[in-house]
C-alpha cells in the first residue's frame, strides 16, 4: 500500500491527493508554511492524514529554527500549532495532534533546542507508527462484522489515503478481503470534492477488491434494490454521545440505512473522539469554496453568479449508528458511557 | 421564457441542452434522424419535451417523404414510430406521444399524402400547445401548496427546458414567485448529467428567483437543520397506485422528507401517467453510458478499467409521495383509486 505521509530525510513527503487517480505524484514539504497549504488544499486529506501532517509540519517548524534560544524556539512553537489548528476547523485529529505535541514541547525542561528538535520528531515518527498499528486493529476488529457475499457501500475515502496507511472505514473491507472473503464494495463518487470517484475506487482497484462506482444519488436506489447490505464509513470527529461528523452525504446514507434496516458502521481510531462535546451540534461544519461546486477540474458546470452552500460535513445522530469500531475494540449502540469510558 | 422546442419551416427548431448553461446555442432538425439523436444523446431531454419531440420528429419524416402512395407513407411512419420507441424507455410520455400520432394515422383514411401530412403536422403543434396550457394549470395548481418564506428543495430538472414551455415540477414554483411570494429555491445539481447545476439553477437565475446551487448529497444535511421545507419534482412516469418515476437521486429525496416531515410533490402531466402498470416495480429503468459518471465536461475523474452503474431514474413508493399535482387538480395520498379515474 502506498504510504501517504512520511518523515524522510528531514522533510514530509506526501502523495499530492488532488492529482490522482490520473497521476501518482509525491512532493515535499521542508517547511510548516508547506503543509498548511497541503492540508487547506486538500494535497493531503482525511481526519488521520491530517493529524499526523500537522505534527510534521510543527516538528519541520523546529528543525528549521538555526538558533540555540529554547525559549525562543518555543514560541516559535507556539505560532506554529495556532497556525495549523487554523486550517481545517472540523477533524478533531487535527487538534489532537497538535495537543499532542504541544504537551511534549511544553510539559518538559530542555537544556539543548536539539532535545526539544529530536522529541517533537520522535513523537510525530510515534504518532505515524501508531495510526498504521491502530488501523490493522480496527481492520481485524471490523472485519468481525462483514461476512462472505456482502456488498458494502462506502463514502468519501476513508482508506489509506486518509491515513497514514490502512485507513480506517475500509480497514475491515481490506482485512476481510485478504481474509479470502468474497466481498464487493460500492463507492459513492462523492460530490463536491469527488474522493470516491478519485480515490477511494483507486484503492479498491490496486488492492483488486471488487468496487462499483456509483454517484452518490444512486445510493438508495441500490439499497431498495436489496443489493447493498452494509455501509462502512470514517469520521472526522465522534462526540461523547456518538453522534458522528463526516463528509457531507454521510447522514444521508444513515437515514437511507434506516429505512433499509442495513447496518452503519463507523470507524475510527480515539483520536477521532472529541471527549470535550456533549454532542454533535457542537461540532463547527467547514463551509469550503463555492468553486468546488461549480467547477470540476477546471471545468464551468453551473452559471456564473448564482448562489452556492458548500458544507464540507454532516453530523449523524448517534441513533443512527449501529456500532462505532476503534481500535480498542467495537462499541455497539446504544452508546450511553461506553464512548466516555474510552477515555478512562 | 425560452421555447425548448417548436415546429417552424418544416423544421424542429430546439435549444442544446448539453451546451447550456455556458451557451445558448439553437438547433434545427430537417430530418427525424436528427431529432432521434437529439433525445438520445439528451440535447432536449425532460419527459413531456421528448415527447412532443418525438411527435414533431414523426412529422419531420412524414413531411420528408415525395412520393404519393398514403399506403407507403403510413409504412413508413411505422417505422420511424418504433424508431422513436427505441431512443429512451423510461419517460412513458415518449410512448405517449408516438401512440397519439399513430392514432392520427392509422385510424383515418387518407386519400392524399398531403392530407395525412398536414393532419400529423397539425396534432403535433396541438400537443406542443396543450403541454404549455397543462403546464400552467399545474403551476397555478400547485401554486396553493406554496406559502410565503417557504424553501423548496428541487432535483434535476423540471422546469421550462423539460417541457415546451413553464415546467412540470417547476411549474408551481413560477406560479408562486409572479403572485409575489416571497420563496427560496435549493437546486441538486444531479449527477451524473448535472441537469440541476446547468439547467434548473440557470433558469432560476433567468426568472430573478432567488437559488442555492447544492450537491445531491447535501439535501439531508439541509434537511436537518430545518432549511428546506418542501420538495416538488417532476416525474417520468407514474404508475397507477401513484409510484414514481423520476431522475436518480429523487427517491432518496423522498425517504429524507419522510424522516423529517417535510411534504413532497410530484407534478406531472397526466400523459406522465403509465394507466398499463400498476405499480412502480415494472418500469424499465434506463441504464445510461458509463463515461457519465466517470467524465465530467470532456474532464476524467475516475480510473480506467473500473466498474461503474448508471441508472438514470429510480422509483419512489406511493408512500413516500405526499401529492401528484396534474393538469387536472392537485391528488392527495393515499391515492386509491383516484389516478386510475383520471382516463375517464
Amino acid at each position: 500500500m502506498i504510504k501517504t505521509i512520511e518523515w524522510k530525510n528531514d522533510k514530509v513527503k506526501m502523495i499530492d491527493q488532488l492529482k490522482l487517480p490520473l497521476k501518482e505524484e509525491f512532493f515535499e514539504c521542508s517547511d510548516y508554511k508547506c503543509v498548511i497549504d497541503a492540508i487547506k488544499s486538500m494535497k493531503i486529506r482525511g481526519a488521520p492524514a491530517i493529524g499526523v501532517a500537522a505534527a510534521m509540519g510543527i516538528v519541520l517548524g523546529a528543525v528549521n529554527y538555526s538558533g540555540n534560544d529554547v525559549d525562543e524556539l518555543l514560541r516559535k512553537i507556539d505560532i506554529i500549532c495556532k497556525e495549523m489548528g487554523n486550517t481545517r476547523p472540523t477533524a478533531v485529529n487535527l487538534f489532537w495532534a497538535i495537543e499532542r505535541m504541544r504537551k511534549v514541547a511544553f510539559s518538559n525542561t530542555w537544556g539543548k533546542v536539539e532535545d526539544l528538535k529530536k522529541a517533537l520528531k520522535d513523537e510525530a515518527i510515534k504518532m505515524a507508527d501508531e495510526d498504521i498499528e491502530a488501523n490493522k486493529k480496527m481492520g481485524k476488529f471490523g472485519a468481525t462484522l462483514i461476512k462472505d457475499g456482502d456488498n458494502i457501500l462506502t463514502h468519501c475515502n476513508a482508506g489509506s489515503l486518509a491515513t497514514v496507511e490502512y485507513g480506517t472505514g475500509l480497514a475491515p473491507i481490506f482485512w476481510s478481503f485478504k481474509e479470502g472473503k468474497k466481498i464487493h464494495v460500492y463507492v459513492d463518487e462523492t460530490r463536491p470534492k469527488l474522493q470516491g470517484a478519485r480515490l477511494t475506487i483507486w484503492e479498491m482497484k490496486k488492492e483488486n477488491i471488487p468496487a462499483t462506482l456509483i454517484t452518490d444519488s444512486m445510493a438508495g436506489y441500490f439499497m431498495k434494490k436489496g443489493t447493498i447490505n452494509k455501509i462502512f464509513v470514517g469520521s472526522d470527529r465522534i462526540a461523547v454521545n456518538g453522534d458522528v461528523a463526516n463528509k457531507i452525504g454521510t447522514y444521508t446514507l444513515a437515514v437511507l440505512a434506516k429505512e433499509h434496516n442495513i447496518p452503519f458502521y463507523v470507524v475510527a481510531p480515539t483520536s477521532t473522539i472529541d471527549f470535550s462535546i456533549s454532542s454533535g451540534d457542537k461540532i463547527i461544519i467547514e463551509e469550503r469554496d463555492k468553486s468546488e461546486v461549480t467547477h470540476i477540474g477546471g471545468v464551468q458546470i453551473a452559471p456564473d453568479d448564482i448562489s452556492v452552500a458548500n458544507p464540507a460535513f454532516d453530523v449523524t445522530p448517534n441513533k443512527l449508528v449501529t456500532a462505532i469500531v476503534t481500535e480498542k475494540g467495537i462499541l455497539r449502540s446504544p452508546f450511553g458511557e461506553k464512548i466516555k469510558n474510552l477515555r478512562l
